[in-house]
């Protein structure tokens, strides 16, 4: 990551050069985010800070007005949407049962052709997603947190509305930023609400479902199964329940892997630094407020 | 299956009656082929007769240019393009071996987006499954009979021209009628043209594929795998070596439920029946001579 984000640097036209004279720092190591306060305290001319990932939770403390802060947010959108439509088709054709069986066996499979679906998270991979569904003529549903409009979709705004939503859908993709609005937003009263059928699908963190909740419902067969992509904790201890529950599929945080992502990441460095270099807003800019 | 094709008879204006009186035989047990003889030697004034599936193996050998013969052609493509779509992400994102294993692992996965996609066969699946990639900006060539123009594709309509593509695709579906021009067609030549992270996806018969060619393309890791929705022989029997290989997925003939296609093959009577009353053309018309 690192020689991938110096080269794109130097193929927008800037240099990488020593902290003490940066004007923007690039972050390629997101497991070391604890080194930001004495980095920062040592980088006097920083006016910028691009961060690695979408998610941008290891550094949300560190988050302050006085620079621009920029993620890779929307970067990671369409290979992460194709992970979640992977993940619903895999859930409704029944695959995961099917993958574990060591015999052949009675039909199982609902369509996603037609299907209700509802997205939480009206971002990029929201977006994504809702173009891989155009084919499908699915009737999609998102919640989200601006009340603007989306293209081939319903927005919803309101809990209230979610939680009539939700027993209508056959889908329920989880595409949310992680912040304490929205941790743990998937618990038992809203699994509850989804119908015995539906597949809920997990591309997003962990903390948005509460994983004990999640556990009754799948052992009681409230709903129809869970394609998590993410989990909490992560990674999944090996003695953990969910390995075992037959209609759960669990993918180890891999809707984006380092070798898709990297090259999407690197080109969002490229471009953000060329924008820089020339005075133009840059994209992917976190909200400092609401910390995605 | 028979109370469904006869509510679908009478709502297209016509009558469920004796055999020696009926002008169309409309066939609603698939599994008793053999009765077709003396049935026909007793049903004097038929002139059409409609067949359930679209596969009419079992039908192949009376057919007859005295009658018009349909089938349901076309009928179940949308949900088995789904699933064709649906085994194709499983395997490129890995989901079979994922649900098969009680830890979290290694990143593994590859793009649909963006990939190329060889279909072999050019009827409904195709151009179905041509509908559901559309989004995903693939590459798809389209090997075929006829040397007709598929939008979104490249026809190719040789085998010297299949075998030129084959190495350069990243998914390989088959959606061909069984024939005796297409039973076998993958063996292990075949096989050993695909790329080695290439993924094989059936969701035609299981007789287009030479299985034991397939197990050993399997077990020396020639192909990235292969998920089928059909094998030959079917039912796979339990000890089969297929069940215990790791990049081998297996469903049990279900791109298309009897609960999802029911209600589209009696849609199917139902059009043709008023076609037949008003002396129009049928749909899913057998041609005779190619079996299909």
């Amino acid at each position: 990551m690192h020689a991938a984000f110096a080269a794109a640097v130097r193929e927008a036209g800037a240099t990488v050069g020593p902290l003490g004279e940066a004007e923007a720092l690039i972050w390629a190591d997101p497991q070391r985010a604890e080194l930001y306060p004495e980095l920062i305290g040592a980088a006097p001319r920083v006016r910028w800070i691009q961060l690695p990932y979408a998610g941008i939770e290891p550094f949300v403390e560190y988050l302050d007005a006085r620079f621009v802060w920029t993620c890779g947010k929307g970067v990671y959108a369409p290979p992460v949407a194709e992970h979640a439509l992977a993940l619903a088709l895999a859930g409704l054709r029944g695959i995961g049962a099917y993958a574990r069986a060591d015999r052949w066996s009675a039909p199982i499979g609902r369509n996603l052709l037609g299907a209700r679906v509802v997205i939480l998270g009206g971002g990029g991979i929201c977006m994504s997603l809702i173009d891989l569904l155009a084919p499908f003529d699915c009737d999609v549903t998102v919640f989200r947190h601006r009340d603007a409009p989306i293209a081939r979709a319903r927005v919803i705004t309101e809990r209230s509305q979610l939680d009539a939503a939700l027993p209508e859908a056959d889908i329920v993709v989880i595409a949310l930023a992680l912040t304490e609005r929205t941790r743990g937003i998937v618990d038992s009263a809203f699994l509850s609400r989804m119908a015995d059928h539906a597949w809920l699908v997990n591309v997003a963190r962990g903390g948005h479902v509460v994983t004990d909740d999640l556990v009754v419902a799948l052992l009681e067969q409230r709903i129809g199964g869970a394609a998590l992509d993410v989990t909490d904790p992560e990674p999944l201890p090996v003695d953990h329940r969910l390995w075992s529950i037959a209609n759960c599929i669990i993918t180890p945080h891999i809707a984006n892997t380092p070798e898709m992502g990297l090259p999407l990441i690197a080109a969002r460095v490229r471009e953000n630094t060329a924008r820089f270099v020339a005075g133009d807003p840059l994209v992917g800019v976190v909200d400092v407020e609401l910390g995605y």
